[in-house]
């Protein structure tokens, strides 16, 4: 599997994911600007992936301030650290890996600026390291859930592809083969990206699992047909009560698993969850460009001027969500104390 | 607003709908087979479109046969009938026409080939004349089901562009404009094909009725949102119960409608309910290539050799229907009594 991003020397790159899988290629980013703009303009995507980019562009920004006193670089990294910040809205774990650069900025006070900017560097390439560890166990805790002979359907890319390798609900998925089980996986399309023809069938098909492509239409009527076991998919937010922010469509396909007796399971590591969000509706739902969706490339698919909305995200309230498997084990329902519980071990 | 399909002189000829609303390209056909594959290859879709070309096409056929004795003629005619029948299995408006026309033909027994021919050209312009005329009656009966304000969701084009003209559930939202009521529309884009962002929004558009285009993933999230009032669609086929066979999709709406308490409404002539079929399990779901979902034009959006499941159409179970507006009425639940009162009208 291609890895999602790395340090290149002095430069981070991550592979184009808007070119795949018709093309590999490799996005090179010299400074923090280029980093936050491959966050914006989907080179890069899913909110584990978004984390460690984060954390690699606050590191490849630090690199460049040239100045000798700490109080002075800290200025400028916390401005850094502010752009960074707004690159996306949802995904909560963009945020969370800012915060946890600028804590230790805070904790090298007084240290030596080029101290500081290797510990940066350093701290990135722990966070890609910690979250394929994540993702690993994610996958041992969640393929537990998995029947020993079971067509999973999933949502967008919650793979190698959104995380720093692995994958989160493609991590269980990964798992579950792994421990031999005959697991097949049915793929939403994912519009307006196709992040699950795109990205997920390439992935599984690399993996040689096996994986079937529908539109985002025909999820309903397989599992009205009992042609779909469970649900999995990964979150880019996950609210303290257990209401869960990703990918739009994602709140359809828990709606649709419960009303034909599916599960519906949400994998994610704790850096997804948000404590200080009570619940869903409080978290900021991104709307995205119209082109997205008039256009195929540069075609433009309908008519001209036709008015478009475009949200990225949805909320899936928590009684639609049958657990949510981290890092720390499974949460279920009431999912506020489990929750809390998962945060203390 | 542009026919959808009609008679030039010895040729019938309809908008290629491949090719809108980007190209306005006629689509000429001089023979009962050119039907067939225009059918086939969808330049013309929609369930009672597909019954009026059925009608065209046979009369097409019918204009070509050269022979003299009613019998030959017959036996030609039926030959045609049963290759036409088959252009696509879900809208039953096709066999609808086909046995029609067949009808028509028996009727004619004895009488001249001439005759029998001129007839025939002139049932499927009745066909068409009728389809529009049971389009208006449908708006009337149906807009009577819309609020004064109101936002409405459909999905797929049900719209004059997949009927003879004005169209089902379209129809009901130009009955209501015209009764002065403030509805605007968001239409589901509609994958594969996209007739909701290229069919559905151009016309409304064209008419001046305000429409958004969201992706098929947005439906249940803006209906938890409160900002759909209520969802119509057109049908390819209605079981005798009120299963409603129609685009894929259509079930996802439904239940979504359900769950959020919003009106799931069907719009259809009676030629699209089919009292020979129990319930919507029976009805024959089209399965089209794969290429429709993998490629967008020629090209390829996914891993090449990915699988693919491209179901055409789904069946929503009648509980999830609030009501079936016809021509005669409205039929609400209990469907099965409902709908044959409404065929005793």
């Amino acid at each position: 599997m291609i890895p999602t991003i790395e340090w290149r020397g002095k430069t981070v790159r991550m592979i184009d994911q808007r070119k795949l899988p018709g093309k590999i290629e490799w996005y090179t980013c010299k400074g923090y600007k280029d980093v936050i703009k491959a966050i914006e303009k989907m080179v890069i995507r899913g909110a584990p992936a978004i984390g460690v980019a984060a954390g690699m562009g606050l590191a490849l920004g630090a690199l460049s301030i040239r100045v000798r006193s700490y109080e002075k670089f800290k200025d400028r990294f916390e401005e850094m650290a502010g752009r960074m910040v707004k690159a996306r809205p949802t995904a909560v774990n963009l945020r969370w890996a800012v915060e946890r650069m600028s804590l230790l900025v805070d904790a090298m006070a007084g240290k030596d600026v080029e101290e500081t900017q290797r510990a940066l560097k350093k701290e990135s390439e722990t966070i890609l390291a910690e979250d394929i560890d994540i993702n690993r166990k994610i996958g041992k805790n969640g393929q537990r859930l998995i029947p020993k002979k079971a067509t999973i359907l999933t949502h967008c890319n919650a793979g190698s592809l959104a995380t720093g390798g692995y994958g989160t609900a493609l991590g269980v998925v990964r798992a579950a083969h792994e421990a031999g089980k005959k697991g097949e996986v049915i793929a939403d399309e994912t519009r307006p990206w196709f992040q699950g023809l795109r990205l997920t069938a390439f992935e599984l098909m690399e993996d040689g699992i096996p994986v079937t492509v529908i539109t985002d239409n025909a999820a309903g009527s397989l599992m009205y047909q009992n042609k779909i076991d469970l649900v999995i998919t990964g979150a880019d937010r996950i609210a303290a009560n257990g209401d869960v922010a990703n990918k739009i469509g994602t709140y359809q396909v828990a709606v649709l698993a419960k009303e034909n007796k599916i599960p519906f399971y949400v994998a994610a590591p704790l850096s997804t969850i948000d404590m200080g969000i009570k619940s869903g509706d409080m978290i900021p739902v991104e709307e995205r460009q119209p082109k997205e969706i008039s256009h195929f490339r540069n075609y433009e698919i309908g008519p001209s001027g036709v008015k478009i909305l475009n949200p990225a995200f949805d909320i899936t309230p928590n009684k639609y969500v049958t657990a949510i498997i981290t890092e720390k084990g499974i949460a279920k329902s009431p999912y506020k104390a489990a929750i809390k519980r998962l945060f203390k071990k």
